[in-house]
């Protein structure tokens, strides 16, 4: 096959994660590898920046920054949340990429993303434009589908357990807050509540109970719940998904408080659990919300989570120049004892939309906890700390220079 | 001097920080060094284990579980919210140490444990009953007179600003949370909330306003103030002490919100302030509640605030055997450049009670930052990194067997 030389773009969407510059240092250190690709552009803000023309040159950037990416929080090509519709819109993506005789289009995002590139990918084809469009996966949520988990989820993941772990150490320690409860991202999915349950090591380690959005949350067995467990052991640990909702679906962070001037609050839902136990059980309550501390976490990233983002980047460079299109890169877990991941693809038609939720088989029956099947699952993510560089006491993050292309 | 043989006890006491348990370690290390210092205990949950005989024998633990205590959150030994108010309670607690004839008494607290302290040493004197009364420091709120800071301040203080500093480059990245809000611990002093200004490192990083309660806080001009930084630059990052309060003393938490039932929700100021900016600004926002991880956070502990944790420590041990009672470790920051610690001590009874606030001079006119010269004084002490270890993805704590003695 002949080679398909022009330039590439690579750019980022939605949230970001504690990796997902992980990927984009992949992506850029294999696309310089490469002749055939002339250009590397990084677009500002996304698929914005590529429907404006704001591009830079990434050849230009100090090699040493490209690296530090991989310990860099945010997303630092500048992300955006802009959800294409019409066709009139795609249109103009696929005009800006031509234009610019952008051939290779990687694009890291979750399920609105892989959409989009999926959209970008066939009108490209419809329109006779040879271009490679790879979908580089990312997302705290771990909702996409076809790959074992998602880039981004296990450093989230990583540092919920740990503020867990620490918490209930905290909580046990100090006869004084009695009900602490820990508020996770997650508006769909489970997976990062889920993931406060591996603060727990020590059979008397909390947390106690752990509620997903993936089962219908009862107020009143709630309540009991949290009653047992303080009768039994006088403290209750909860981690509780910001998602979780009533039977006909009304989030529980929007159901109960009112603000002064009688508008309801969207203020999430530990504050709303918090009333409700302070009037049905009465012991001195207290509420963590992390909010979105837990994805720009680069601190205590997973170094697992850093190599693999880093992984399926270079990855989706390598599917690019050997003539492949129209995909999502995924991990792949291989079978059998100890962790070992290999990358695999999945068409980016067949991803688009699709939310990948927390197995009910891996929720307790009680639908108050996870099952030791979710935790031999989320453990080996975790594993391995980043090589931080610290000054004046925090870490030192990368910043691109970004010299833009004349428009 | 003869040496004065007996027990020695370590108690602990108000809300953990993540190196309490460092200054119990050098308590613990030092006190078994010294042979007239013949019984060394821990007290289970400070003052009330004293007071119910509830001492265990730390010369049973495993030398390298104590060690780990350096690197361990909570409060090892047990901590407690008590206020001894009556002259009966003290003599009770002396009777307790007597009955167990402790001759050295170690109390690791804040304010009002240096209270019990100074209390406890005036009636051992009063009767005659020789005994040395060595207070060690510890806050995370940093409200301790007589000391350049408080052991457990900067740890979190490092957590504080790290998440800052992170959650700005999340921010600033994607445009799409506009406005967020971090609330930091501190009901009366600032001092943790000051420290999310070292978060700011670029002259276009955030935290953009910081407010404390050494201050008060005028509505109005915060809302002037949020809708400047927005217009000017798009995004505004706010630490927030939760503790602010009005001119009257009211503080911001409870001075808005009502729930279903009506009643005042105590849910602190960051949902109050989001309130009034999604009314009066009207863009996006979002806010942070560390709360209690704070004071957890061993995993982006402070080096220097283990090191001089542990030294306060240490040090009690070694003024009590020189002799010394009636005092509280203090440190002590060497003038010239550069930053080196001694320590000293102060009497229990001039520490009692007395809050150190931020002093005015380092917050600006307007009364919504810090000056450089805060920066000047925190910044060296949140240096180095602590050398964890990680199993199954998590920090690996430190946890005491105790072998209660026979009451």
């Amino acid at each position: 096959m002949a080679k398909l030389r022009g330039n590439a773009v690579v750019a980022q969407s939605g949230g970001p994660t504690a990796v997902i510059n992980a990927s984009a240092c992949g992506v850029i250190q294999e696309a310089l590898k490469h002749e055939e690709i002339e250009n590397v552009y990084g677009a500002q803000n996304g698929i914005v920046g590529i429907l404006n023309g704001d591009l830079f040159d990434v050849r230009k950037e100090n090699p040493a920054v490209v690296e530090g990416l991989k310990y860099t929080p945010g997303a630092a090509l500048g992300s955006v949340r802009y959800k294409v519709k019409t066709r009139e819109d795609y249109e103009r993506i696929f005009e800006a990429l031509k234009k610019h005789n952008i051939r290779y289009f990687f694009y890291n995002g979750g399920n609105d993303s892989m959409d989009t590139a999926d959209k970008v990918n066939k009108l490209a084809v419809e329109k006779g434009y040879e271009m490679r469009c790879i979908g580089v996966p990312k997302t705290v949520d771990n909702d996409l589908p076809f790959t074992d988990h998602c880039p981004g989820y296990a450093s989230a993941a990583k540092y919920l357990a740990t503020t867990v772990a620490e918490s209930w150490i905290d909580q046990r320690d100090l006869p004084s807050t009695k009900i602490l409860i820990v508020e996770a991202m997650g508006r769909h999915a489970g997976w990062l509540a889920a993931a406060g349950a591996l603060a727990k090591r020590a059979d008397d380690d909390g947390p106690h109970l752990v509620y997903l959005p993936e089962v219908v949350f009862d107020t009143n067995q709630f309540v009991k719940d949290v009653q047992n467990i303080y009768k039994a052991v006088d403290r209750v640990l909860i981690v509780v998904s910001e998602g979780i909702h009533t039977a006909d679906g009304t989030l529980l962070g929007e159901s109960g408080a009112r603000d002064a001037f009688g508008h309801a609050q969207l203020g999430g839902c530990a504050q709303v659990l918090k009333d409700i136990l302070d009037k049905e059980v009465g012991a001195k309550s207290r509420y963590i919300i992390p909010a979105s501390a837990q994805r720009a976490a680069a601190h205590v990233a997973s170094l697992t989570d850093i190599n693999e983002a880093w992984l399926v980047g270079k990855k989706a460079v390598e599917y690019a120049v050997e003539g492949i299109s129209g995909v999502m890169v995924t991990l792949e877990r291989e079978p059998g004892n100890g962790y070992r991941i290999t990358t695999g693809k999945a068409n980016l038609s067949e991803v688009a939309n699709v939310e990948k939720k927390v197995p009910l088989e891996w929720i307790n029956a009680e639908g108050n906890n996870v099952t030791a099947d979710f935790i031999n699952y989320a453990r080996p993510l975790l594993e391995g700390e980043p090589p931080l560089r610290y000054e004046g006491g925090i870490p030192v993050f990368s910043r691109l220079a970004k010299h833009f292309i004349v428009k």
